[in-house]
């Protein structure tokens, strides 16, 4: 299982204007809240501000010369994400940066998999029902519970380039009795395709325990407005298979004394989960990096990493003569008593026959 | 010396409104060229192919249902920045993501560097001048020529949290005969303070030969309409003294077997400028990392790093008892050869008595 980090969540007060129908919510976001959460100014008053402090540069006017203000350019609104069908689905949109593109110039698997975190969490911190930590809900917080992801499934069929605008929707339904699923569509902003499905599932977990918890019907109540009944991933098209544990006997390729990096480390100095795909592709032979796109991913997490822990990586490859595909098993374990962090499986396709 | 990644240009037609007084360019910059860069159609039409493509999942509209569109929240030249002084200063706006923030809650030093590297490679791109390469003037591509920065200095007066928006804006100058100074400011939107600044200087490479080259003159009169003699930090708050060579007698700690992943290549297969520092703070001890806070960096760059390189990072922490502030000397060095790559120097400020 892999953690959200637990941080002060930016609360805009403009959620409340369509949740305000909800009974309650009205006064319960005006309350602060003990584990951190702010209330800020609507950004719509942002502009009232602007022009206010002219700073200087060696004695230049910086701000005073320059700037003719064009309030159509400052909408964080776009920037920040909103809520696109009623409450149900939440919309945001990103540039892909320069530095979020890898050696093939497109968008990596890791910079996919942060954006829809931004996306899920910003969901939530908009929906008027955040509480302290990073994508918990009031009552979770109350409670010193927090969400864990503990699988999810990425399919890709276009990966975007520096400068493309993508635009990312998320919502959340149930799953079985004590779960949430959480899935994502990525578009390309200007085709408005379809370019990448995702779908997760969530426990709850008591941040002090470390136990898996059941969900209190406070929460369920909470959560319960926002569910959708709409699957980003046809049925039969997801990946529902247990992932193989592999061991040394089985991989092709261990990879050995992956030491997380202070800047591996989130807000509870945990290893986030997007950190893993990099150590995942660690034991990945450089031709298959170089020469196939990963196509889809699956990822199971298991148990947390923290900084102190050394990782092993394996990996086994197993081609797809008939396609020219590879389909990839591997894990994350830690050194020493080899028990499981995270497994993954994953479709490679040659670049050769395949994506952009 | 580091590298930017050498990578396709989103090129913006846009950019021609506000420099088709050059003489020449308009041309220019309607030519395709070898080095990959692509022309596309004004982010202004994008509103003409909103909602063209009904996309169903699982039987239902996606995008039908739900959507009115507002044109005011499409504005991507917020987005993806724009010229604010004529043809001197380039602004960009950027929200801080969930991902990009630290430990402490603070958006990490590593990404105030991807921040400004990506608002100068996006200068590059729309200002008209822009070949193949990332950051790379047309001139400067067809000569095989690339920029590699020599030294850096960044000094925080504050950073900023999830959700805050930054604003930055970069302008270049000569630097000597043979080199470029970039400089930036970074604002903190909602209060318009500058709550950052940052100047590099930048040489030129051939990038097959790997040597430095001087500035071939087409190359300095497609630069010259840009410079502004504008400093972000005064003379006398510039950190201009060389940097001390640490060696292991005079290092606090040193961290070998530090390998480059996959996932720290950029474009080229090079180590990208910014992931040094995440290696540098490897040789910090932790509770610097936890009770101080980065207040001015120097890094200055002495060769590449490939992704074959073992590195070792080498700290001495020289206190400043008297305003309980501590200075940090780096080295990041190959291992076995030991030649410099990086060094660096660093201020640090004890949280109890500083920024937030």
């Amino acid at each position: 299982m892999a953690l959200l980090q637990s941080a002060a969540v930016p609360f805009n007060r403009d959620s409340l204007i369509s949740l305000e129908k909800y009974e309650g919510l009205g006064a319960r976001v005006r309350v602060g809240f003990g584990g951190g959460w702010k209330l800020r100014p609507r950004r719509r008053n942002l502009q009232l501000v602007l022009n206010t402090n002219v700073e200087t540069i060696n004695g230049k006017k910086v701000n005073g010369v320059c700037v003719e203000r064009d309030t159509n350019l400052m909408n964080h609104e776009f920037l920040l994400g909103r809520f696109a069908e009623e409450r149900f689905v939440f919309r945001q949109a990103y540039v892909i940066r320069s530095y979020e593109i890898g050696p093939d110039q497109t968008a990596t698997m890791e910079t996919l998999m942060n954006l829809l975190q931004e996306t899920a969490l910003n969901h939530v911190a908009k929906s008027g029902v955040a509480g302290g930590g990073f994508g918990a809900t009031w009552e979770m917080s109350l409670r010193k519970l927090i969400w864990v992801v503990t699988r999810i499934h990425v399919q890709i069929d276009k990966y975007s380039s520096w400068g493309d605008v993508v635009e990312i929707d998320t919502w959340v339904d149930a799953a079985g009795k004590n779960g949430m699923r959480r899935d994502w569509i990525i578009r390309d902003y200007k085709s408005q395709k379809i370019i990448t499905r995702a779908t997760s599932t969530w426990a709850i977990m008591n941040r002090e325990t470390r136990r898996l918890s059941k969900i209190p019907d406070e929460v369920r109540q909470e959560l319960q407005p926002f569910y959708l009944d709409r699957a980003a991933i046809a049925i039969e098209n997801m990946d529902t298979k247990n992932i193989q544990k592999l061991s040394d006997q089985i991989a092709n390729r261990i990879r050995t004394g992956l030491a997380p990096r202070w800047s591996d480390m989130d807000a509870n100095q945990h290893v986030n989960n997007v950190k893993y795909i990099g150590w995942i592709l660690e034991s990945m032979p450089v031709n298959v990096l170089e020469d196939y796109k990963m196509k889809n991913i699956t990822l199971e997490y298991r148990r947390e990493c923290r900084q102190s822990n050394v990782l092993e990586s394996l990996t086994t490859i197993n081609p797809i003569t008939k396609q020219q595909h590879l389909e990839c098993t591997s894990l994350l374990r830690m050194e020493g008593s080899h028990a499981d962090i995270v497994r993954a499986r994953s479709l490679w396709h040659s670049k050769k026959h395949t994506l952009p």
